[in-house]
């Protein structure tokens, strides 16, 4: 029986049902591949997409959740205000996120963030080296010292988010870039980490090390205990005991 | 004549239009003590209110201002988020913003850092110490070891944003709380200051080291030449030479 | 059987063989309560002092740790340099490190933070309360919103280390000072955590809560897979494959 | 009359005395050079060198310097402890450190930082392109996206240092590494920059953009007043008043 963090794969899943191309290579979408990913690796994973109601993040499904993947890239004005606030909510509340690839541009994505989370980009299937900037991080735990693909979409530097408070990879391009590729933050109780690959018309999350970095990912975006975060009016501690 | 940064003081300028106390310790508005202190320290302020048409944050106003000041409580609601999204769109090119007190609950201020801004409170009149937790910091230049504020509002941690880039304030209090009293952050090219003391029953704002702190922000939060931020569909470095 | 993390608790243990007041409180040494509280959680746990011989420890007791808690204070000159190097490289190479209370002017401890490491203190028996500054933080697991100490030595800021990339507690003194009293750092592969209450005339290790709070970070501190660091001369990438 | 930043440029001085490829590109030394660049920006400069009495570093010589350059590669071990901790006590102090390519392993850098200091490397004239990360940073000003540099020797990650308070620059090198180069540390009242290209085969130093940021990052790292850094035994605040 799968144990540990309970993973809800959320995938705008529009690529695959108008491109040939991406189907070829993601038939049954992305977040079933994804979700293939982590069942390997003994989590239990559900999937969700934009077009079922609520976009299939009820209030429900986000109870069961303990991380949520996040693909998004055409139609991220089609989420849900409503959705995102809710979203928001529970990653402050303490549920991992793990954003990928396009996804930078998610609403919430630049909600938690605050700044424009633009960056360059060029689809002309560049070789993708991410070098390991911060080996002891358990997200990097059984790689070599660097991922290679061979043919990705690039990104480029500036890259317009608030500094990362670890920076787990550095991305190599062979047509001259660079790119902060692994980010992770705090936002109130939670954890939320952005990997860079993972372009709809390659087939990055069949690569291993990939697999595996989002596999880790979930560990470390999982909520552990903390203490309780406690707000409003309150009377002076020293008058308390 | 004056130079360096121009600052506009933003003030909701509700409590001292209907609150008899509040009218007594600032009978023109908080806007214009502040404003008065930034003018004695030889810098160009102007002031602006949320009753003014556009909040008095029109595009020609943000056009003459380096760095913003962010005062508000009682009506953060009434904020237009068209004039919100002005604000943030400016601070991310470069403007500097130091947001005041009750701010921390202000849009502008939970829409650049992503999470609640939520906080402990207390209207008890503690003693506040905001000790120096970062002396090299030009934010704490000419003070002494740390601030001493007779009578105060009590905030208390958790205080709900992201860790900050640097603390510069560590605020202790009688009643048995502390805070981070200062909280530097950086998004886009813009540069953010929290600073915590200010509430409006209380004459905080003409204290002498609270208004040198504020010049000191607005001198270290003033926007400085960089280098561009480009984004979107780029060529090859490697082929534009 | 115990598993988990296999700790090292290093104490001088010098006043507790001369001062008659320090040993009414810990009779048997501070690193034998210290090693107490760990076995009660779980852990395997040895302890080391400074007149054994290399201090006791040997490269062979370092290869069976996973965790090393250190408590000085009399004698920090009286540690060998060569010791010190012995233990700086092991936390690079991924040994946690957990250094308490007068620990923060160690030889370890400032060589690993590059700074004087110096603050102020007071023998007063001042009342300590350790608020949470990151709820989120394993470290703080189980607690409540703050920790309470009825008598303890007062440190207070500036504490000259450099900025941590976590701080967990903040502590509130009823004299009026306050200190970073939880500070997180990565160093190498190592994760390093200072951990401030523990005055050798105060029953603070019998706390429960401090007792959690060093089981946590010992858990927090453990080496995780990571990926391989490696360095020197190397080929081009590009040609290694 | 130069006014600003008074700056010493310290350079081992060894590789331009016994290797006439690097004589031929800096016939008065490194130091030579880079006190030119200063100069030509209006700073006042002085040089010291290894092999002079104190290393030219005497306390005289500090008392009279804001910031200090360091570039070493043969001899790093040649440089007195005693020097070292002389240059260390007045960084902490608050004069600006800027460490300058193979300075990476200077006991001044390693001491400060804490860690190895160790990378990967390769002598091969690869192109070296550093793109600008922190676009706002004052040490990027006047820059464009990236600097360009023809061929440098490379320098590869892991670059085993404390994670940077600001990462300025990544580099990309033609051979299929990243490097973080340009790195923003506090450690006291004290600023420290390490800046990466400047290998001494190479014209680096005569290059328009690289002599831009190293003037840049003076200016930044020079001492700004700050609060006092005041430590030891103290009375209860609160019975101070």
């Amino acid at each position: 029986m799968a144990t540990g963090p309970r993973v809800t794969v959320w995938n705008e899943f529009r690529h695959e049902r108008k491109d040939e191309a991406v189907a070829a290579i993601y038939p049954n979408g992305i977040h079933a591949v994804l979700a293939g990913a982590l069942r390997e690796a003994g989590l239990t994973a559900r999937t969700a997409t934009l077009d079922e109601p609520e976009h299939g993040l009820s209030a429900a499904v986000l109870d069961e959740t303990d991380v949520l993947l996040w693909w998004g890239h055409l139609a991220h004005q089609e989420v849900a205000d409503e959705i995102v606030g809710r979203v928001q909510e529970r990653v402050l509340d303490g549920m991992g996120l793990i954003v990928l690839h396009s996804g930078h541009f998610s609403k919430i994505f630049k909600r938690l963030m605050g700044t424009t989370c633009n960056l360059k980009w060029r689809e002309s299937g560049d070789r993708e080296r991410l070098w390991v900037t911060a080996p002891w991080h358990p997200i990097a735990a059984g790689l070599g010292e660097y991922i290679e693909i061979e043919e990705e979409e690039t990104y480029g530097e500036h890259f317009d988010v608030p500094p990362p408070e670890a920076t787990v990879f550095v991305s190599w391009f062979s047509g001259g870039e660079v790119f902060r590729s692994g980010c992770c933050y705090t936002r109130g109780s939670g954890r939320i980490f952005y990997f860079r690959p993972g372009h709809e018309t390659h087939p990055t999350y069949r690569h291993p090390d990939v697999r595996r970095v989002i596999v880790n990912a979930v560990h470390w975006a999982a909520p552990t205990p903390g203490a309780p975060r406690r707000f409003g009016n309150t009377p002076p501690v020293e008058q308390r005991a």
